[in-house]
């Protein structure tokens, strides 16, 4: 037996269960020569999805209706009549949301189970750590004695960023929205201060208190009001890396916000978006420092492991109400 | 007797001629080993200065109340006790608005009246020219082949921006206000499409409609909801250049627009933010090339030339209605 989600209705603002269907047939994975057969292991559900499930145009396709879904997971090789992979292989790759599937191979890289947990591939060696990585190295340009923000900072990304900032030397601090969250990111991440925005009511003051030689590196993982925030707070040549706008991927009507221009002026500020594959050409050097600095125990990260297949669209749902610490993955 | 305009009260939106006053005084200029005494020929008014006349934080100290104006001016030296001028020079330089004063030559710098006339040292070949230059080189990188849209295109910058982006090989989209002004941009300066936003209704779909490539490069020196309506249109790895916000300048209130974020994160495109002083190691280079294209007639530059010392205010309030054709300059 074979389940698969598939995207039922693009969701109208937040998504919600009714927006996925998944469909459970028996199938044979019959492989031809250059094929190998999957078994999904681990699942990642990340907040750029939302974005896929609209019909806008951007940077990628958008999903297909009544198609499976298809994100970074990690898959079991069952059987192989490809060259480059043997059975019992893992491997790691956008793959369909299905428990298991048939591959050309392509797109698929293997992964050493001895090295790290599975998992990790996920997160902080797989595409979360190298947009950490490459986005506040490329983007952000941080020098030691800056001083950097991080939103959605008890989030996979983020909880990297901030801890890199570490590393090379900034003061560092995070952004999030729960007390806990704000406690894990000075105990666990080694942030320098932490600020709860749902408990605190002036942004602008909080931060300025926070950063008194004003900000140089926003890493900016959400958008919306806390953000505007920050342009408050910049110093002269700041840079700001717009990673994610989780706070306005819901939102139907096109957000509105604080000019940003006269702030840009003013400061001679730079503001720049990215998708990590921008800079594929630095993810060999992004993947030798992280593993690194993992072996080194000078990088730890925090995940969110929801148990069974079918609860994968309910991890994703709970992305955007901030239930996740770290990378939230889902074991099939 | 000398005739001095001094900053009365800080304007409150835009300028009335009721912030300024203008003094008449009788003053003896007599100078000291190392001064110089200058009479003023040319001032130059710039959307900047309204920035300078709040008192709000900002790259360069506001304006004093009750003391004079400066600006980018071009002088004649009367008498000289200063080694590095003699009587008779021509310099320019940031300079009181006062029709005669005495300098000691820090910030000085003598022009050819032989190469250009005196004004262009205010324009093409001075700050202008440099902002020009210097925008669009250093943070557009315009590319052969590429779109360029420029908003104010028939002002001082906007059209010096507009001819380079030609001289590389771009194609160049300019916006402005009048039918006269676009007519201008595409009879004199080259351009290749030009739009009116006065009498536009859907500037989104008239873009889309001029560049049906897309925009590569947006040099923006209005802000407002032009700049929103280029967002729509731009490319991956746009790069927008932000050089002013005259749009902004006389807003009390903190201007809100679509935000920029998620458009920058779809493109992964770049938002940036200078003033010209950030790149005054590339001055030698821009003046060199400026001077050339000048002198091989690929480059002309429109200036209004409004006489009368007493007339710099209102020249100065007429550039927030848009009444200049590319430079605006007081002949005294």
């Amino acid at each position: 037996m074979t389940k698969t989600i598939i995207l039922k209705q693009r969701p109208q603002g937040k998504p919600t269960l009714s927006d996925f269907k998944i469909i459970s047939e028996d199938t044979d994975l019959i492989i031809k020569d250059g094929e190998l057969s999957l078994e999904t292991l681990y699942v990642s559900v990340d907040p750029y999805l939302r974005g896929r499930m609209s019909d806008a145009k951007s940077y990628v396709e958008p999903f297909k209706l009544n198609q499976p879904i298809h994100s970074g997971s990690i898959a079991k090789v069952m059987d192989s009549k490809n060259d480059k992979f043997k059975k019992g292989d893992y491997v790691s790759g956008m793959i369909d949301w299905k428990t298991k599937q048939i591959s050309n191979g392509e797109g698929l890289t293997k992964v050493d189970a001895s090295k790290a947990d599975l998992s990790a591939y996920l997160g902080v060696l797989g595409m979360t750590g190298l947009t950490a990585y490459t986005g506040l190295t490329q983007i952000g340009k941080p020098k030691k004695g800056e001083t950097l923000v991080v939103s959605g900072a008890a989030g996979a990304v983020g909880s990297i960023v901030g801890q890199i900032g570490k590393i090379l030397g900034l003061k560092v601090i995070g952004i999030a929205g729960t007390d806990s969250k704000v406690d894990m990111l000075k105990s666990k991440f080694g942030f320098d201060e932490g600020i709860n925005y749902k408990t605190t009511k002036d942004m602008k003051a909080a931060i300025a208190e926070a950063a008194p030689d004003g900000v140089d590196v926003y890493f900016d993982n959400v958008g919306g009001e806390i953000s505007d925030a920050i342009l408050f707070n910049i110093n002269r040549f700041a840079r700001t890396v717009n990673c994610g706008a989780i706070a306005v991927y819901n939102e139907t009507e096109l957000p509105t916000s604080v000019s940003v221009r006269p702030f840009l002026i003013k400061k001679s500020a730079l503001m720049q978006g990215f998708i990590v594959s921008n800079f594929e050409d630095k993810f060999p050097e992004a993947i030798n420092q992280l593993s690194s600095w993992l072996a080194e125990k000078k990088l730890t990260y925090e995940e969110t492991i929801v148990e069974g297949f079918e609860n994968i669209p309910q991890a994703f749902i709970d992305l955007f109400e901030g239930k996740n610490k770290g990378k939230m993955i889902v074991k099939v």
